[in-house]
């Protein structure tokens, strides 16, 4: 019952707690016990008190990706955002977006039950308290009622921030310092693509049976993307290595691939579009990677023949061979920004050994289902790879229950990986202090 | 580990066993931070070592309603009763009826698996051992056994009292005192619709995602009714409102409700019918409220005009007019009493979030379906509002998942919420005391 | 999280690790209230800390039967056994079998995640990490890598054993020293059918809402056998009775049974195949007990009739009329074998409440389907058997999740389930000293 008195006394105060003691003593133990190149010891991804620990530790203090503007054009829009025992509004509004837990003061209800909507006010179903897009609580109908004080039943807010038509949110009082500078960071690289400007072609939600470092680590690397057969057309075979670590029957792919990397780079410059690559995945808070690279055969989109899915370009784009630029956030997501089409990942835990990833694939705001693009043609190479990287994730989950698991060694090509956890360890043990 | 030891020693003596020091001091804390007039703190509706406290301290040592004496209409019928861990056998016999747990004392089989049926002895099914009807242990064929002494073996008993065709168990040693008390109280209300003489129409099952005393809360107050519009058509809008606290668009209602109110009591005192309001739902151990009001409309029944829903007045009742009697009870269960039919409803816990709450619906032993009442129509109102219900209930549940739920303030409309938590706290004071 | 960080630490040294010293007393005190002749306490058929305690203490430690060599009749043939939170490859060699705990030492993905196949090398699906059939890693391609030493990440091995075409493994270090002795004893029984020259008819997997010690006392008695009608056409009513405590009315099927014995005596004498009966459930580490009895009716095999269900003769038998030999394994199998089948019995726990029971139907490796057998025919006395069984389990678990649960007597006629329950209560007591 610790756990649960805890979790009461966060609903008190600041909403990330702290971890009892005897719960930050365990944590330590195991984040001393870790090998550095290794993973993580089994508990991390099997014990629920770790993901309760992970849930005030890393998705209660930084910002995570929550949506895109695309899927709330319009003030009023809102989607509804659910991760470990949180449910959060994130609500278009005509200024940017309004962060609001979705817990009425009144009586605890579910204020926006639907994933997606349109509102004005937010009206709680159950007894109709009315609160503003602020989240001011504006209507307590109460009959006879005296001395009740509107004003100290507002709904729960967080920290809501709108970057290049990328919505963020963080729980913490006081959020990371560094995303002003990790903003300025990006903003250049999803600029072009104008997301704001773009729209929801299709958006799938699965749930993996795995832990979330689980789904964090599989995307984190390409060494298993022999297991991507829709991908690996649309990759260069040499994705994820670096050089000097290009094995001898891969070096005439290596320089086919150099050379359109040379030819994209040419591209960018021409087109003023950022090509450097930003690697800081584990050295600081808001942990972020982005690379800019060519993608294999016509090299336009993520399609078998490397062809365009949709006939519009993004934004002020002006060439489809623009490769795909990717870009990494610690904890929870990852993006492919391409000429013709965005997609946009986000992992939403939901218990130790579950998480929901939703995927989103965004289209230029004039292009016309069924003329400039199909849905199924456009979403069939990730989809596939979602669903192979899912398998994935659940065989890894399974392992982890045995006794016979023991933390293995990353390999070169797993760098990323081993940033991941070198981040999260270092959330960590900050966390636990 | 500590709670299943705890169970364990349950077993051995006493079965609504005290809980561990440990546990004891957790949930005082709990209730030492609550604040009057606000819900309450989270792990109440979410923990399950708080919910296997209400076991013992709630269920396990108060009077519970089971089932009407409809249910068991002649001697060997029998319901089994489930909640939390328990399995009850409710057997009506020539002289009451027999209440006896559904654990065979050899090998621990549930000894009786359906949900109702008719017996003469009690045959477990697994090894054929058989109890009377008082549960002692009258056959156990075991070849070559010397040394075995039945008398040892028989089921064990709780407590079973039958008011007003009504049935009620208590699993504790020494029942509250005070219940022959508030059967005095009630049994005037209940005698005239003759309840042993009824029979069941229909018997609704639905589990609600949500905790118990979120059921019991929902059920307090008819703040919520705008969300019930097949109910809101019997009910005059301001119901649950009292004098003092009708807003100004309610008092022609509120006046034409006084009216009302005063041709029904003068109905009532011609038939000798209790008019009286009856509320102790937080000033005894065995909470109870009655009251007795008129129904819009027709003012017959729970249907959309008010008319009767069956043809056939129960008992020795003379008018259709007699509004609808209701009687609340601590801590699980709520009656509504009409001219034409009864409805009775009883919250059986699952686990700490989820309920199974039980409609049923009784009609005169003579009305015949089809020519008398028809179900579908008798039952149209309440079974809507159930689900209405369940849905509020599990909005609730979500919401006290979050580190952001916070306890809210009940409103003056809510007095009898506040009553029911007053009394659950009391009650667990005791018990952890 | 003491469970978990222990399970950790499991995974390092030892699979089989020692419990904390709080685990430990708990366990020890269960022990200490247990009764002679009673079922044990509630928590070990309920409680997920004596589960783990078990998969500990009982699975880690002790000689499993896993599955028959007909499961794997050629090298390269594998199946996955899976209890608790262990999965295991049992792998046919040429010389015998290979048992692997299936967790790749990479990122810990479950290597082989089919229920049976037929591989060369085992390639896990991640990464494609290739380790030999003795579990040596051959195979990890990893650009750039220096310091890799593949000698490091073998997978683990655990103990495997063929004894009369039976599997058996173990996870321990040091496996009980008693198992030669007991192969020793069993092996004559065994050999005339020659099970390694059999093949599989049917194999059924069902999954029974119950302890897996609930589906061993069930198994280990036929006081409830009045429970299977298919299967009591086949055993003499007197079944688990013997001489003194056979009741009157069933001294004529005594005296019909030990004539039938008689005869069954003398033609496995002429034949030279193994009578007597083995009795050492619980005076040794490797429990085993051994009959060999007559069926009634044509006394061939377990029909409606006891004609036998398959034309052909199982090894080098000569007779139809062998009765049935019957073996019981602790902790988790049981075995029948006929004159032209056999059937073997696997109990694999699941967790506190589930276990998996998997039953496979032996034929000769000559008997044709359609011809010599048919399989519904073959299979209908246990497939039905097995699911009376599973309700009586589950009957069973219900009960004892109840604080009215109290252990109860066993009667001499469950002498073999005193005896499990003995063999479990001294094991545990050993593995908490």
């Amino acid at each position: 019952m610790t756990l649960a008195v805890n979790s009461r006394a966060a609903s008190r105060g600041r909403l990330a707690a702290a971890p009892t003691e005897e719960q930050a003593a365990q944590v330590r133990l195991l984040l001393d016990e870790r090998r550095t190149g290794y993973s993580l010891e089994a508990p991390f991804y099997t014990d629920p008190e770790i993901f309760a620990a992970d849930m005030q530790g890393i998705f209660g203090r930084h910002w995570l990706f929550a949506a895109s503007l695309a899927e709330i054009p319009e003030p009023g829009d809102y989607v509804t955002v659910d991760y470990g025992p949180y449910s959060l509004i994130v609500l278009r509004t005509d200024e940017g977006v309004n962060v609001l837990h979705n817990v009425c003061r009144h009586r605890g209800a579910r204020v926006l039950p639907e994933k997606t909507g349109t509102t004005g006010n937010l009206v709680c179903g159950y007894h109709s308290w009315t609160y503003s897009a602020d989240g001011d609580l504006i209507h307590a109908s109460s009959p006879g009622e005296t001395s009740f004080d509107k004003a100290c039943f507002a709904l729960k807010k967080a920290h809501g921030r709108v970057v290049a038509g990328l919505v963020f949110i963080c729980l913490a009082d006081e959020p990371p310092a560094d995303f002003d500078e990790v903003a300025g960071i990006f903003e250049p690289y999803l600029a072009p693509h104008e997301i704001a400007n773009s729209r929801v072609a299709y958006q799938q939600d699965i749930i993996e049976e795995g832990n979330w470092k689980l789904v964090m680590e599989n995307n984190r690397e390409c060494y298993h993307c022999d297991g991507h057969p829709e991908l690996a057309c649309s990759l260069f075979p040499t994705w994820g290595l670096s050089e000097g670590i290009v094995p001898p029957h891969l070096e005439d792919v290596w320089n086919r691939n150099v050379e359109a990397e040379d030819a994209l780079r040419g591209r960018c410059t021409r087109y003023g579009l950022p090509f450097e690559i930003v690697e800081e995945l584990d050295t600081r808070v808001t942990g972020i990677r982005i690379s800019r690279e060519p993608l294999d055969g016509a090299g336009e989109s993520f399609s078998a023949t490397g062809r365009r899915l949709s006939k519009k370009l993004l934004g002020d784009l002006r060439d489809f061979r623009l490769g795909r630029c990717s870009m990494h956030l610690q904890p929870n997501s990852w993006f492919h920004l391409i000429s013709d089409h965005v997609i946009t990942f986000a992992a939403f835990p939901i218990n130790e050994h579950q998480t929901l990833v939703r995927t989103t694939w965004l289209v230029a705001d004039d292009a016309v289902e069924g003329v400039d693009y199909d849905v199924d043609t456009l979403t069939h190479t990730w989809k596939q790879t979602n669903l192979q990287d899912k398998n994935f994730v659940e065989m890894c989950q399974q392992g982890a229950n045995s006794p016979a698991y023991e933390p293995g060694p990353y390999m070169k090509s797993e760098y990323q990986v081993e940033a991941f956890i070198n981040w999260y360890t270092q959330r960590m043990r900050e966390h636990v202090a």
